[in-house]
């Protein structure tokens, strides 16, 4: 069978060069395209020499015929950016896959209202998939748009959807208590960023709105059937990769045995790992690799149940996940070129 | 005014060496004695070079007649030691500040299922005093004995007091997500710390239960005038020094004005610093210091309050408290030898 | 082709995990043993939650038959464990990988000095073959018995050999100025490695006398066709992988194009990656890689020649490093299984 | 006695905020200037929050007529900065400390060189002395003008001087492997100074020519009464402070007693610490300290002396240096303000 042609459209991020890391070695897809503004030209290795002997790529300039040429086009932009071209290669049949939060609300309005500016492709919305396999497996095989789902949603939505699928917890009152490594924002040029000022260290952040918090409760309300309020509190942490998301619910419905419901939730899911009883999850245990680890815990038999949900925020959190869609797509078994072991220690 | 004699039993671990980078330098202390079982004779600069220069104390055995000639010991010390010893101290005259759990809790029978051991001075558990000044100063510079509250203990009840002395939550629900920097679990050989096994990740622990969450229980209960639930979740941080606590609870009361409550409570505090609307702390303003920082936020304007706290886990949270403690104890400003300002970056 | 039974003696530590990561996926072996002492009857995934999904092996008793089955036995120990074993091993037919280093010294009297007591099986130290396939691919196709290059060693060789073999520098005063990350140190309850002790921080050790001076002293003579004398200073890393090593020699030989004189040498080799003149390489970028990145400069145009040199020490350093000899062995492309990108950011 | 009032040009990087760390609490100095292009009119607590409650000061334009009233002035400014200003400071009566590297080199050829511009006060280089107490301290006493030794000076120049001084060593081969925490690099918006870019890993840089050589071999040229050639490579580490200088040298005069050197020549410098023989320094020994910890050994009693020389290059490497030669200046003691001890953990 010949590959699939693939290109990636702003691969000079972490998200761009995880994407390489993953897709190189794809058994059944060629990159052929790796576009950036700013290094058009420059080979990619030479700004991330992990890649050195592996991928002779350079960098393209986005409007040049490179992109045009693919199957599959990976969006690993900023925000603003995939919904000012995606319509047109929809248009002329390339599928897309955006690790960006353009095609992630349904709403065109509420997009705006968190984001600053109108959308430009509102009519795309309807149509575009979210990218969680674990909830939409059906719809994206069959997707021209897979919108991904961003990183901490990733991990907050696994922890959920068991409680929420089944009725468990009052949906109104929902916490998450997030941390992420500093990957999580991006390779850009900013003093908050510096390893002086975030090392040996933790914050909080956007604790009074973060963009994150209407993806989340738009999508949990699908799985609960009504609406959902969460209060989100993300975190930075000084690693480089790894989000711990801690949850937080108030029980409302029977369950003797919380562990099973877990566990027969996630039991036909490649990259959703259920610990044992009492054992709770570390970031480390998934670094470079596509695994979320879940633990739940009822502490003092009261009536909060605790869910812990660790994932890689470049890997499931993003590009991992963005491959798992495009296998999905492409009709291939999820786990290729996924099953790395995580590396640990 | 001749100085006051000051001892230190268990000066091996992290609060010992604390302790005597704070009291070398305090003006109206001497410390005289320092113990240790395991290093008797050996000088403690040895152990902690930091202190080359400024501390010629080498360690003593316990038994010996050092600590005896004390006017204030401090135990830093694991549980199960200073309640050994401490009556005989007490009835000799000696006033003690005990860094360790022995007397944080009044009710014995409840230490000893949290501690797994009877407790061996259950008639100073009504005496001792609780030693979070910003609580019971009045009462603890009349104390014989000052049981120093837990390092997470401190951060967690400096964000709920101002809420739940104002009965504005529902405090049959509360929510602690605390962080720890590595050197909360002390200075032991045990794989679990090493920098292998934690750096670059995060985890949750004692989930199920943690000694922290009776003695937290427990002084809520007195500042909301009735019983406290709480779900009290830590997690362990890759960073030396360090607690991060993210409070949640529901707003039942009515308060215009969340920040204005805060920096009202803690006007009149030297150690508590309310940050200005908007602003959350990292903790790493607080490294080295014995400043408590606080921002309260609420998101969205829910239902939903959210406070985070930030301490130096081996400063507010252990030996600088111990300092406080002392201060007040002696009568003198409580902020004596406390004042460093905190390293960052 | 059926696949040759691996078995690995010591699974506990660092090296272990690493080889069980390489191995799991590699398709050519089966790891049917997994030895511990300790750990009997533990699954490994158990101690190794990355494993969890990939490898079912629980931790078998070194005295088992399991290990007599296995083709190949990789020794992952601390010294004095396979010279205990292995001349029973070989004698029986198999063929033993030692990443310990036990049999790498050729003069059973000099083990002695640098490791503390006579050599368990000195018959076997002129048979064993040091395992640096960048010079002995030809003897470890036939070895019956290889004994891995050490960590730093594989490093500072590594720099080395170019200039050593063209006779440009002088043998008699060279330097190695090395710095490891913290799994060097092994997966060792000490407090000298927790996190608190060498997060934040660096510093030299062993100057007085490493032991793995001997082992370089010994290979770079070979490679020298004469007596070498290097002084080296190790250092440890608040790191967990990573080797950095920065060799300092005196130019004798005539050289107009030292860039060029290190591409030749390492042209043909698939783990060795001389970078373009004037960049240095970042340990970073071959973490969980097999692969050793170098450059060389030559400051001021002075006689001084600086060589950097960086691998992961679990990997070309240790476990990788071991299964490219095994593929050696067994007649296999050497980078099966090894051709893993490494992980950046 | 009244107080000294002093000024602070260039306020917002990291050393302008450690001087105010040092400064804010010593006895003798006020504060009453601290100047921003960029901040101005911003209270400096709001950047450097661990200020708050310390320090009430707000940035002022350099223009103003703050800095004028000061008596002694501190450059904490990137190079090329202080050498516009500083020759009308003088002129006008003031004192200055100069923290940046624009007046260290004596020649202004050899500035211009290195660093890309002609000097603007080339007047002033003959005049200007060099800040390294332990070398030049009467003429710092009476200098207007002090160049504070960089970061990497000190600790190499502290580690080699006894040995030079006492003429023990070939002057024409001297080798600095040196490493610094990222706040070396200061508080700027650079990707290669993101936590992402430069935790869990280590690299060399500058290696061709870093801009300290010069300095550093004016320096030791003079201390050795002759010429000196260094080779001096640099290297980042993943920490916040600290450097750690490992320096080799070829014996070439008779020394029975090095350890006795050194000890010896540091004798009755406060911020100099030899240790004990056999001891090695870790920079966390240091951090936050004005001191250098030193160690000296000889391997295998070869021809080659090593010496390890560590501080923490915001205090001793810059802004406690500056302040000790401020002290010094002004007939204080040296280590007035500057006696706290090390945070350690």
């Amino acid at each position: 069978m010949s590959k699939i042609k693939v290109g990636i459209v702003g691969g000079t991020g972490y998200t761009g060069v995880e994407l390489l890391r993953l897709l190189v070695p794809h058994p059944n897809v060629d990159v052929i395209a790796l576009t950036s503004r700013t290094e058009a030209g420059r080979p990619v290795a030479e700004l991330y020499p992990n890649l050195r002997g592996h991928c002779n790529l350079a960098f393209s300039d986005p409007s040049g015929p490179e992109i045009a040429d693919c199957d599959i086009v990976f969006f690993a932009t900023p925000h603003n950016v995939a919904m000012q071209t995606v319509p047109d290669m929809i248009a002329s049949g390339q599928r897309v896959v955006d690790l960006s939060a353009d095609f992630r609300l349904r709403d065109a309005a509420q997009w705006s209202s968190w984001y600053g500016e109108p959308h430009a492709a509102s009519d795309l919305l309807a149509e575009a998939v979210y990218g969680l396999p674990e909830r939409n497996r059906e719809s994206i095989a069959k997707a021209r748009l897979v919108a991904c789902a961003g990183c901490y949603p990733t991990a907050v939505q696994l922890g959920f959807l068991p409680l929420l699928e089944a009725g468990l917890i009052d949906s109104n009152s929902l916490i998450a208590n997030a941390a992420s490594g500093a990957s999580g924002a991006g390779r850009q040029a900013k003093v908050d960023n510096l390893l002086t000022e975030i090392t040996d260290s933790v914050k909080a952040y956007g604790v009074a709105g973060h963009r994150h918090l209407p993806e989340i409760e738009q999508e949990l309300a699908v799985a609960a059937g009504g609406p959902v309020k969460l209060t989100f509190v993300p975190h930075l942490l000084p690693t480089i990769r790894g989000i711990h998301a801690t949850l937080y619910a108030t029980i409302t419905g029977d369950c003797d045995d919380l562990q099973a419901l877990f566990e027969h939730r996630y039991a036909n899911e490649a990259f959703v790992d259920v610990l044992p009883k009492g054992l709770y999850p570390q970031t480390r245990s998934v670094r470079g690799s596509n695994t979320c680890r879940i633990a739940v815990e009822r502490p003092q038999n009261r009536d909060t149940v605790v869910v812990m949900s660790v994932i890689d925020n470049l890997v499931k959190g993003a590009s991992g996940q963005a491959i798992q869609c495009m296998n999905i797509m492409l009709g291939l078994p999820e786990f290729t070129g996924l099953n790395g072991i995580a590396l640990m220690p």
